[in-house]
Parts: C-alpha cells; sequence; structure tokens
C-alpha cells in the first residue's frame, strides 16, 4: 500500500503529487497541516526525524525527500507509465536538471515563498510560544530558516535569491528553446521538479521574470505542463491556505 | 571511449576515480591542473561551460557533476560489478545518502581545504591578475567562493562548517552502528561519496573530530574504504599539489 503525507499541492509536496498522479498510482493521502505545525508533532517525527513534508510509505516503508522519492516510483513501478528516460544518457541529464533544481532554484524561489507567508506567521507568534516550536524542529537549517523569516530576510539575501531564478529561468529557457522538454523529447521528473518549485508560480511570484520577452518557450512549456490532465489533478487537491497567506500571491501582507 | 578529465584524487576528482576503478573501466586520464587555472581556459570552457572538473566523455557525449557521472556509469555498463543496489529502496536509501553528502558536507568540508590551501594562493595573486582570473569563472558561485577565500573566510562561517561536519559525521557514525555500509551489506556510490568529499582526510582535516571516541565505526568504515585495490588504485593517481600547499594537511601557511 501507498500513503503519501503532504501539505498544500504547491513545491515538494505537488511535486510529488504529480508524480503518484502521472503513474496512475492510487495513495492513500494524509494532510499534514503545516500551518498548525503538525510536521513537528510527535507522532509526525516519529516517521520522518526531520520533520518536514512530503513522506511516503509503501508497504511500511518510509522514503523521504522528493527527488528520491520520484526516482523511487520509477524503480518500484517500472511498468507503469515511465517518467525517466529509458537510455543513460538521458537518465543523466534528467539528473543533472533535477541537481541544478535541489540546489540552485528550491530554496531560493522558498525565501520569497516565506518572505511573503511565513514572515507574517512567525511574527503573529509570541515570543515564547515561538522558542517553544523553535525547539520542536529537529533540521537546523529549518530553525534557522524559521528565525530568518520572523527576523525578516535581509535585501542582500532576497536580490541573491531573485538573482537565483533569473539564472535558472534563463538557463531554462535556453534548454526549451532546443527541446520541448527540459531533457528532449518527453516529459520527465526534471520537468516536474522545475514546475513544482518554479515554473508553476513564476508569473504570480516573479511578475517581472516570468514575462513573454524574456522566457516565450518557458511559459508556453508552463502551459502545457499545468494543463497535463495528471498535474491539474495534482494542483486541485485541497489547499488550506488561510487566502490572506496564500503563498506566492505576493499580497500576503 | 571514456575520457575523464580530472585533478588530484581527491574530493570530486576522487570520487569519479574511485567509480572507474571499481568497476575496472579503462579511460583516457586527462590532468586539468587546477594550480595553473586550466579549468578556466577556453579549450576546458569549450567542453564544460561551467568550469569545473571532472568531466566524463563517452563516446564523445560530456555528462558532468560526480553523483550524475557515477549514476550514469552504473546505467551505461550494467553488466560491470554494481555500485548501486539492485532493489528500489536501496536505491533510494543510496540517493538520500548523495543528496545528503551532496548538499550538507561536500561544500563545508571544501570551506575548511580552501581556508586552508586556496586562501594562500589567492592572496598570492597581484590584484589586477586577480581580478582577470575572476572573469573567466563562468559560475557565479565560484567566484564568490574565490573572493571569499582570498579575503579570508569568516570565524563564523568557518565555525558552521564545522558544525556541519559533526552533524555527518555523528550521522554516518549513528548508520555504520547498524550496517556495515551506508546502504547495508555492500559498498555503493554513498559509501565512494562520503569517503571522497569526508571519511579519507576527515583525520587530517578534522584531527578533534576524527576521534576513536566518537566515530570508531567510520574510522574503521574508512580503513575498509581506503583499502579496497580500487580505492587504493585511485588513490595512487598523480598529486601534483604543490608540497607547502597541499590540501586536508592544516599545515599550508
Amino acid at each position: 500500500m501507498l500513503e503519501l503525507y503532504h501539505a498544500e499541492p504547491a513545491a515538494n509536496s505537488l511535486k510529488t503529487l504529480i508524480a503518484l498522479k502521472e503513474k496512475g498510482l492510487e495513495f492513500r493521502s494524509h494532510y499534514v497541516d503545516l500551518h498548525r505545525f503538525e510536521q513537528h508533532s510527535d507522532s509526525f517525527l516519529k516517521l520522518n526525524p526531520e520533520g518536514q513534508v512530503p513522506v511516503l510509505v509503501h508497504d511500511g516503508m518510509v522514503i523521504t525527500h522528493t527527488t528520491v522519492i520520484n526516482e523511487y516510483l520509477e524503480d518500484a513501478f517500472p511498468e507503469l507509465p515511465p517518467l525517466r528516460p529509458a537510455d543513460a544518457l538521458g537518465k543523466a541529464r534528467m539528473r543533472f536538471w533535477n541537481k541544478f533544481i535541489d540546489e540552485h532554484v528550491m530554496n531560493y524561489v522558498s525565501m520569497h515563498g516565506w518572505h511573503r507567508m511565513i514572515t507574517v506567521i512567525a511574527r503573529n507568534i509570541e515570543s515564547g510560544e515561538f522558542e517553544k516550536l523553535m525547539q520542536r524542529i529537529p533540521l537546523h537549517e529549518q530553525r534557522e530558516k524559521w528565525r530568518a523569516a520572523r527576523s525578516g530576510f535581509s535585501e542582500a539575501e532576497l536580490a541573491n535569491a531573485t538573482r537565483k531564478v533569473e539564472v535558472a529561468v534563463d538557463k531554462v529557457e535556453a534548454q526549451l528553446n532546443d527541446t520541448p522538454y527540459l531533457v528532449g523529447n518527453t516529459f520527465t521528473l526534471a520537468d516536474v521538479n522545475f514546475f513544482a518549485h518554479c515554473g508553476y508560480a513564476l508569473k504570480r511570484m516573479f511578475p517581472e521574470i516570468g514575462q513573454e520577452k524574456r522566457c516565450p518557450r518557458l511559459l508556453e512549456w508552463e502551459e502545457r505542463v499545468r494543463t497535463r490532465p495528471a498535474v491539474a489533478r495534482a494542483l486541485a487537491m485541497p489547499d488550506r491556505t488561510d487566502p490572506k497567506l496564500r503563498t506566492f500571491t505576493g499580497h500576503a501582507t
């Protein structure tokens, strides 16, 4: 049996939801309410000591980190429609993109998301309560991110994050000038990764970057990916974010 | 035909040299002299626009980034001795470790290596000459690293890097308490990765961390890995580092 512990269909949770839907895999969905910090609850930490969503449980085996989970689905269900190229070189190109997105895109888009949403949430928590919450967060980096969000990310940090998004958008645009998807002619986990961490929210989060004149191929690609039936079903999963705090609108204050 | 463009048998170059030797693959070795900045030369940038070693060329196809290269060798030569588990869960566990090492270990060990070696090199370059060199470095992050090395990494940066190494050592030690290798009973690319980026240099670079009482299993594992015939052959590849600047000795000044 497959179970997925996940939050809203955005970023990491979206990335795994898309892979599951594309492969047509049935799974039991467990919603983890990040607004109530359920990812730091005792029962969740027993499942994933890192305190992060999503978590895949397959016949009792726990798998974490979305790039790992998504390749796991390829290895565990080779009979289902593949999201990974069959040839060695194609796989290497897919992993090159996944590595680039994981290391040079995800955290920088995320900083802007946190800047717009989590800063508001973090500041609404009373000091003593905030410190108690911090103590429950197992990963040092995640605690630092919460503290940074509460004190506010610096202009320099935000400008660097924007620069990283620009570099990524230009790099993806150059690739999509040559091939319809990131790794040639077929939709792969690299497209899933960039879509979930940047593509689907680009125009809303970074309207000054996501423009027709800068990245026409990327915008076409985004439309093509977003309207895939499986992707549309993933995006239609429940979103309980307070509309006033909705990530990526850029209007959270 | 296989060709590898690489530097000394340390860190990323060591990581791919070990995989090639373990699989018994013949390759044409092209030494790239980092001390002469050959990785930023026009001819090298034509091969890898990111200006980084190592680079694998297989029948004319260029593959970069060691985690990607090493999995490529598994996919391209499935008939050779595997360094990747056969089952889906084992592969996922290997990739979990690879991701952890790539994102939370490599750059932090590297900062201490640069602090000891590259800072000396960077300061010996006259200002105008240094700026010319910087202009040839294609990756923003790599330019920033050179500038930071020249001005000197801050105490806070170095302390954070040491903390990351401590976390990694404790995490690896806990795993090796349960299993002889990072992913169970067999030597995999996860072991190759941790060995090349941290394990083989731990006692020399971080003598206060790499101690019997803190990580006895890790030290045993390091000995077992280092004495594998293929690993020993990789470590015996030429090392042209100026002995006065030898990375990881901690005595570079």
